[in-house]
């Protein structure tokens, strides 16, 4: 267990020294204490993934390769496995054993199959040499997700000055990722470049990702970080004291309107008032050009205890009350200033600046 | 203690049958259990405000002015007192002692004062007398602080329709007054009249009035009130659930600008994005137009660990992080739809139409 230590230093997710086992920061430890976590198992790591000892899209895609890549060594090393039909029998059942701990997350199972189709184009090589792939692969997800977070903090990066004050809600932090996080990447670029930002984070209710992960993390990283309850957000925004608001992404859709966590609609209305540029750090893998609209995104619900009873002594709201609970929210597309994916900077009219994204996606990865 | 009572059937604060003690709901206990305490003494009833048993302004005046003829009622017996000297002498001692019991509120000092000018006016009058017209004058302020509540709701109920959405911040409820709040004032009418309003109520980060006190108290008075943390508002405006917004105040200056419960103008804006007016409910005693605008409304800041400890079971924030911690905030005029008084309601220019307010009140006080 280490504590209060530059989480900057620490990997979210990483493979340890013999590449025998999954080293991770558990956060459902944090803020109180920053403890890293091995996984050898693939118990361990199912139950890593659905107790949210790691979580955020990026970071659980990459603990699902290094996962699945450990249960291709453990299997390999058998020695009642020989062919690479026993390997690949055994394989399969683990992948989708490994799949059932957080179903709904997109990056799960994106992970997985990628790590499949290196089985399947490798077929005829000896196991040794799959395995030996299946690390290569799982540590070019982590690579790639590294590469794109830092693209956009870049291009984040180039859209502020020094000394600037900056808001953001919720955590795309780096401890939703590999490292630098996305609404994160412009400031953690920054600081390394002694940028000096002021940074204010939302505490984001009803989880309070804001006060236990962002601020944590931008905390123990050296930046100067303020909280703030979701309500003061005008307040700041009037005193002057922020210059631009960075977010995350849940989903964005063609025209350019974004799903994130509930409250961020709310954020860039007020920003809107005080004509302060709201940007969304959205990886490609998070746009999605086959919703048209806003409208078409689902908003899940969820319990009502989140609100009334969660991290309390007691209940803090009386018995019986409804309670409405999204998990998130849509801002329209005319909040928005810009967004930031790892191949530049989409503006209105995102319709066609979106295309366009993808259109050089498409080219520079032919 | 009686529990779950419709609180509209329980004075928030009232006199007991004997004219000998002040039965209030202890806020402090809400929502967990709804108990009625009964304060007899001169240090329960500053121990009660002190330790915000007793909160609002208007209740906070009414507790005041009904402690402080009871202290008269007891100096009066006591056989070592004789002359209005005497009398007065105790008296006042015990005014300024309840005086201390919270000084920043306004009505409490008002309230006393008011008392005081009834002692002066009759000291020529036999003791027992001078008690008699303290206790009418106490139960006057009472009955004002209900009828000013009153007209307020009248004016608000006739700006909505039955089965509206309507959204309400922190508590400016029945708990604040002595009966039927402020902001919530509409809303009670309306119930009365069979109007079947759909409300929300924000809980109001950090001190939760809203998931608190609002929810508990509309619940139990048998509305139809669903909670939601205050990052929700865009949410539930943009389903077009909400028809409008009913907020209270701590200070209205002469241009119209609001100070109230932080959060109030993040509701303020975004209801202005979805076409929902924001009707600021305003006895004329919050109205301070010798404050030109809202730049010149000091706002208090509170401790941090409001927003990182408070009511949880752990410490929700990292340690030694900055917080900013702002109790109100300023609505700027041009968000607010309508400023509802007792008198009517002002709107827009309201430099003009709260000096017309002003000039009715004391035309009509003549």
């Amino acid at each position: 267990m280490e504590k209060q230590k530059n989480i900057m230093e620490i990997d979210t997710v990483a493979l340890d020294d013999e590449n025998s086992a999954i080293v991770i920061i558990d956060q459902t430890k944090l803020p109180y204490e920053t403890t890293l976590i091995s996984l050898t198992t693939q118990e361990e790591i199912w139950n890593a993934i659905y107790l949210l000892q790691v979580r955020g899209a990026p970071a659980i895609g990459v603990t699902a390769a290094f996962g699945i890549y450990l249960a291709a060594k453990q299997i390999e090393k058998d020695e009642s496995v020989h062919t690479y039909i026993e390997f690949i029998e055994r394989w399969i059942k683990a992948k989708d054993y490994l799949n059932t701990s957080r179903p709904t997350a997109v990056n799960l199972s994106w992970a997985l199959n990628r790590m499949q189709r290196i089985c399947e184009q490798n077929a005829e090589k000896p196991l040794k040499q799959i395995v030996t792939l299946l690390h290569d692969e799982a540590v070019e997800i982590q690579e790639e997700d590294i590469r794109v977070c830092k693209a956009i903090g870049e291009y984040g990066l180039s859209l502020v000055k020094p000394g600037d004050g900056l808001l953001t809600h919720c955590n795309a932090g780096q401890l939703a990722t590999s490292k630098y996080g996305t609404a994160t990447a412009p400031m953690y670029l920054g600081h390394e470049r002694g940028y000096h930002f002021r940074i204010f984070a939302d505490e984001t209710r009803p989880l309070l990702q804001g006060a236990r992960l962002t601020a944590y993390e931008l905390q123990s990283s050296g930046l100067d970080v303020t909280l703030i309850c979701d309500n003061m957000s005008a307040t700041v925004m009037r005193n002057g004291w922020v210059n631009a608001v960075f977010v995350g992404c849940d989903r964005v859709a063609a025209n350019g309107d974004t799903a994130n966590k509930i409250g961020t609609s709310v954020v860039a209305t007020v920003a809107k008032r005080y004509n302060i540029p709201v940007y969304i750090c959205a990886p490609t893998s998070t746009i999605d050009m086959s919703t048209p609209t806003g409208d078409q995104i689902h908003i899940e619900e969820r319990p009502a205890h989140e609100i009334t009873e969660m991290w309390y002594k007691e209940r803090m709201a009386p018995e019986g009350v409804k309670v409405f609970n999204p998990a998130f929210d849509v801002t329209d597309h005319d909040l928005i200033a810009g967004i930031i994916t790892e191949y530049g900077i989409a503006r209105a009219p995102y319709i066609e600046s979106l295309k366009a994204i993808f259109h050089q996606k498409t080219q520079e990865n032919q």
